[in-house]
């Protein structure tokens, strides 16, 4: 495989945290990287279920971050991407105001990639776990998409020439 | 099993609607019964991912809230019971500005329970399909939290003495 | 669709129930029709867990089979398909001495099918409840490999002109 | 946690071992230790689907028993543990005459327990992923089952006393 850019890289994250869903649930990735990311959420009360706990869908919607960044590497720049299924399991209530989410990639196949991620507190307790797998698509949400929807400046070169 | 209390589901149904994260999404339960619910989310540019289609986690949390409130009814009043785990199967992009989500309990045991939803748009094209478990416990999660959480007026008693 | 040739299901049941893993686990396909399939276990006691239970590989099994089953009347005839997950969820232990599982299609896409089985005792009591996908292939797992590998007769035509 | 008994392991081993359906399947735990097991398998022409690949059972029954066994060294010698479910994403196909599949507990809970396993063949390819829950019990499905049901000597005891 070939090098990966940096700087598309930066500029990737600066354009999807800039998605709409990302802002609006105060969510960030923070890194990419070949078969990782990491996503960040900062609890508030609007993230809370009528019971006073974190909803299940604040959970859910970082595990499928995660889970989806950390194929991004993987997948070849005229590519796209798209999430075919989530399964989480909720291992422990959220008592800390951030959450961490470690994503990684399990496989990448020529198909169909696996990835998992581990939501933790800052002290790296285990809150939930998650798996997800995508599709490589030919003509479905590509990076492109992003700078069209989001508006943002052309990106860098995903991989570098040798 | 005693007959459900007809103004102990619409109270319930006004307190959830209520909690924070069900108003940041615009999510709405309309209606709980024995062994369903309904849910409904109005879409906005707010739930958009970066790529411009809907976010896999709205996906997830309507279909988490559905599930979990099909199963509502068979839960004795004193018990609790929390979501161990969540599955979503993506289907077909969202397309309208409406989504509406069927959850349906499938079994409730004496500890767990498994509950699915199917989400549709309003033509009924189902757009996901998911399953959840529950657990009943004995001091967690119940629905008095829900009062004290929201604030709401004290619930009528969920069953009819005959 | 064209009409279904119920001669080439017939025959592609009992090709199928030759196959060695069927006979192996005296599992047996009973029917197939269009979004169905039916599936059979006679419990022995070579089927048991060292705790004298069913295994839970002879539930995913049967489960995993039934699912697959369901989507079959829906695939193009030159296409194959080839299962990408299979989920189960267990309800409740196993006290007859046999078990039927009920596939159902639940969504036939262009690339991807979801369906699901439920395994149930000779009451309609519910044992456990499955999901699984399956990926329509251009190349692999069609149905005439199961003529080469069992050896049986060349299967007559799955659609029926009209 | 005491320390465990190396004594007790290797009984366990043997005695599940000789458990119907892990002799049916030429299926057999090698390992078994704090927060893992390792589960190997034979493939012979009855582990195979009509299409002439490895049955996904096969698959699925590998992934349950090596999942189940890595949590066992967790539990307290007077519980029981049950499967409440299993899924299984398959990676590639099975091609050599022998898989071997590695449980390890993701995590312990006071009632939930989380287990993976992952499946590769002799050059460490993954072939397949899989996780599992499992349910602490008070009076189902303990280690003396085992020996009532397997008609195996009295297990030496699990933990060393200090």
């Amino acid at each position: 495989m070939p090098d990966l850019n940096p700087e598309h890289l930066k500029a990737v994250i600066n354009a999807i945290n800039d998605g709409p869903f990302f802002v609006h649930m105060s969510m960030k990735v923070t890194e990419i990287g070949v078969g990782f990311s990491i996503v960040v959420i900062e609890i508030e009360r609007k993230h809370m279920n009528p019971f006073g706990g974190l909803h299940g869908g604040v959970y859910a919607a970082a595990i499928d971050t995660a889970a989806y960044w950390s194929a991004y590497c993987d997948l070849p720049e005229e590519n796209g991407l798209v999430t075919i299924d989530l399964k989480v399991d909720f291992l422990a209530p959220v008592l800390d105001e951030k959450i961490i989410i470690y994503g990684q990639r399990i496989k990448s196949g020529k198909t169909i990639y696996l990835t998992e991620a581990k939501m933790c507190d800052k002290d790296e307790k285990l809150l939930a776990h998650g798996t997800s797998k995508l599709m490589v698509t030919h003509n479905k949400q590509s990076i492109n998409d992003v700078v069209d929807y989001i508006g943002s400046s052309k990106l860098p070169q995903k991989y570098l020439r040798r």
